[in-house]
């Protein structure tokens, strides 16, 4: 997508050769039309496939999640971020850990809010290692919910995310695509 | 907000006389119809303030706040709790206790994304003790910001957060206003 990449090639900063910092993007300040183009991208390209809801994980894909839930007139749920196991009847969670962050959390869900014939778009940041869509897709299948596939803003191409999930049969979809980060320098896939 | 309100009385779960239980509404999952009214709401009653950009708490702001935002057609900032002190020039921090949640963190600000001529008008959830909004407002004076208001979906009228911050001078505008929660019962203030 033109106007993400231009977007992140100007408020994009390098941190080193694994982490992108987009807090001028996505993060912490976040433009409200591109991320209204951003969830109408994604609903384009998941337009007529039946989807029921769109999951995302706080709070970085909340943003983009909730205007691709408004083009697509669905309900958006949320997957918590908890530190420690919830005991309660209606909770399910599996552990995540993040390499980049270098953290461990319990991604939660409550189980009333995903339906066996939910056909559920998981919208998110950034797929760099795959760790927390894998970790969304085993909550949504232990409540026996369909994958339409992971639509992420932004995925770095020289880590192993989509093939995870591919080989896992869920369609990846990336509105930007980087294959390497090195100095200041981001560069992108050529479409 | 009659819209809010209705789907509050319906969805709504009351779990203690000061904890109101939303996740079908604003927590977990959310109706981004519903998000986009209420972002119209807000937007309409500060239209023509001047407003430069809206500011919330991640996570559960954040729905009704790009919305807001998308309306005012101004940038959103995400204000971000962060467990511990962290040290960054650009970072300023202030600590936040919940009494409902009986935690405390460090409301955190990237200094770049407020600039001194900004006027903030301020979107969270639910409004109580006003512990985070006070905090919000700190960091932005912090910036030499103005405040335009504090837009709540829910304010709990039994609890001191209005009068702290209009004592103040921030305007509070509340959505919908709940006077008590008792047994399994919402009761609103009358208009």
């Amino acid at each position: 997508m033109e106007l993400l990449q231009s977007k992140i090639e100007k408020d994009g900063v390098v941190i080193s050769e694994d982490i992108l910092n987009v807090d001028g993007i996505i993060h912490h300040m976040v433009d409200p039309a591109l991320m209204e183009a951003v969830g109408e991208d994604i609903a384009a390209h998941f337009a007529d496939r039946g989807i029921t809801k769109v999951v995302t994980v706080e709070s970085s894909g909340i943003s983009p999640a909730i205007m691709a839930a408004k083009s697509l007139k669905v309900p958006m749920v949320i997957l918590k971020k908890e530190p420690s196991k919830i005991l309660h009847a209606d909770l399910i969670q599996t552990m995540v850990t993040s390499y980049t962050k270098e953290m461990s959390y319990e991604l939660t869900l409550a189980h009333r809010f995903i339906q066996p014939e939910d056909h559920v778009l998981i919208v998110d940041d950034f797929l760099s290692n795959g760790e927390t869509a894998t970790a969304a897709i085993r909550l949504l299948r232990h409540c026996h919910a369909t994958i339409a596939g992971v639509a992420v803003l932004i995925e770095k191409t020289f880590q192993p995310g989509r093939e995870k999930l591919e080989d896992s049969g869920v369609e990846v979809y990336a509105l930007t695509r980087i294959k390497k980060l090195t100095g200041d320098q981001i560069l992108f896939e050529k479409d």
